[in-house]
């Protein structure tokens, strides 16, 4: 994706040849800074903080968090704490702990002295898949949009509605749930976004709508309460999410508010369809509800950023004063919800049998 | 309901005889603040701009408009142009027609010189039969509670979620969807309501969460994603919402994001019931998809008014700068996902036959 004009990755080594760089996503959409990590507790920090968030981007932080704790201590009990430091910084993704674990299996067998090296060269190789998983699951749900456009008389666009940011910001390049919109309207057809500004955190409005913004998709902001009403009214054709972890039975962890917008897309006959690095799938759980969901802080409810009309970002509270608050980060949308999962390797109806069918190494793995 | 202690009403006589007092419901619930209505365009602007809002609040706010029309002008003329400037200020609420109707009704039929006295003290009738209805709404809906209670152990909660405000501060007491809440609160029964903060404009998070905690009803605020999740895990017993439109099917019309909620609770079999006055059913329409959906300014989704840390009340910006916004204020829920209907004289299945049994007076005259 272009950033005023240059093609941009989510994160890169820095110049210096050993730290490394990223864009503070708790900012957007007002500022765009660039932060460089140079210790496994910077990178802690960029994850649970959020600066970073989406699974695969998490995952290529955590697999350079790696390389510089081999930077330091190459050690095994370096090796050992450095993974336990980045596995705890965020309960829910399981991609956290799949480059983790594709990091210590590449660093563990190697002598020390080879460790730091090795760890640099298979970050940054993982960032690579990740991009070029990104591409494929583009490329596939590209056919969904095109097959939907066929419909259209001249001049009607293919409206898709979106839930949080399943985009390059969430990836290292491409985004999932956007890649397939990026390379529909790289080809000309007619797209056109509705974005769920997705609170508490309104990723869509500070990460998705700045995103297309920056590519010059049509796109329109709503609330998170809106998308049943435009559903309802034939103004959906197509519903893409991403997922934060799907299960080996097709159901799918994501953002707070996804199921709700399944729900809606049921009972409008509308398709809702999630894209996922087969990385998110977690073969060794059936259902949905026994995924620990993280419950954040209440101030993310009782408090927003925003841009006083003075040009200030600043932190404004909702919520009265001494009004308790919840804040479940994530819901699961139950298999029988979803038309299909978008994966590098194909779509795929979201049940056991058809996932097992198409990562069958994996799925044999899991039991 | 008490307000620091006292007891007050949302719309009363000023104490010079003749101007109306309303409360600034924009600046909740940083501020509290008490406006002065002196004139026909200061009441429809204090419906436009949402300082008075809820369907019976708005009726009663037009009742008063129109007393203080006929101080000002108590010709036939000068009646026909308040009720045209008063019904053109929101287009979905029924209860503004209605209210309207109910003075005109009153007024045309007396010479000039009675016409303001009769406008006051009709205004004042309609305020005190909106209290008791609400009274009404209120007990026939504790009793759905008090059953729930039962099959709690000790301790346990009723937990109820309610969207949007239909509160106390919706109408001129009691409030509809509160009503049953604060019935069986005082009655001492343990009950905890989920509070869906209900962007664009968070009337949860300004009002309902205001209200409960004045009253001292245990709450949390949530975001509008947040309930399918609860749901899902057991979290909420009952959901209790108020309606600004009803159709002689059931089919109710109400703060966007309430069908969302609505699909959710009967995905897990939680009962879903609507408060309402009779006086909100239009027995002309037999299917919600036909009432025309108010479109708000984009800038209700782009901006948000909060409480900076100083203490300053102010709006700031959450979408980036150039994204389109779209704003629909009310959704459809289709009675067929409505457990029934509490209105003041019990509570009735959301479909023809039974509400036209419950109202035949009504249903009769719109056929």
């Amino acid at each position: 994706m272009k950033v005023n004009g240059t093609p941009m990755r989510t994160i890169w080594l820095n110049d210096d040849g050993w730290s490394v760089d990223i864009i503070d996503q708790t900012i957007f959409p007002f500022c765009f800074e660039i932060v460089t990590l140079r210790s496994v507790p910077d990178c802690a920090r960029a994850i649970t903080d959020m600066l970073v968030r989406g699974a695969p981007l998490i995952g290529a932080t955590a697999a350079y968090g790696m390389a510089l704790a081999m930077r330091k201590d190459a050690s095994d009990a370096g090796l050992s704490s450095a993974y336990e430091v980045l596995h705890a910084t965020r309960p829910t993704a399981i991609n956290l702990k799949w480059a983790l674990d594709r990091m210590r299996a590449v660093l563990l067998c190697l002598p020390q002295n080879q460790r730091e090296a090795a760890a640099y060269t298979e970050a940054a190789r993982l960032c690579d898949d990740d991009v070029a998983v990104n591409s494929a699951i583009g490329d596939h749900g590209l056919e969904l949009i095109k097959a939907i456009a066929k419909t259209k008389t001249a001049g009607e666009p293919v409206n898709i509605l979106t839930h949080c940011n399943a985009g390059w910001l969430a990836t290292v390049d491409w985004g999932t749930a956007t890649s397939p919109i990026y390379k529909a309207h790289d080809l000309g057809l007619n797209v056109h976004v509705w974005v769920d500004e997705t609170r508490p955190r309104n990723q869509g409005d500070a990460l998705t709508a700045w995103e297309l913004n920056q590519h010059g998709v049509p796109h329109h902001v709503i609330v998170d309460n809106a998308g049943g009403h435009l559903m309802q009214h034939g103004k959906v054709d197509l519903v893409i999410v991403g997922t934060d972890r799907t299960c080996a039975n097709g159901d799918v962890c994501n953002k707070i508010g996804t199921y709700l917008k399944a729900l809606a897309a049921h009972d409008n006959n509308i398709p809702f369809y999630v894209t996922l690095p087969s990385s998110t799938i977690d073969f060794s759980l059936n259902d949905g509800v026994q995924i620990p969901i993280e419950e954040r802080d209440g101030s993310e409810v009782s408090h927003v950023l925003g841009r006083a009309e003075d040009g200030t970002v600043l932190k404004v509270q909702l919520t009265p004063d001494g009004s308790p608050l919840a804040n479940p980060a994530f819901d699961v949308t139950p298999a029988r919800l979803v038309t299909g999962l978008i994966t590098e390797r194909g779509i795929v109806a979201a049940d056991t049998a058809a996932l097992a069918a198409l990562f069958p190494e994996r799925a044999g793995q899991a039991h």
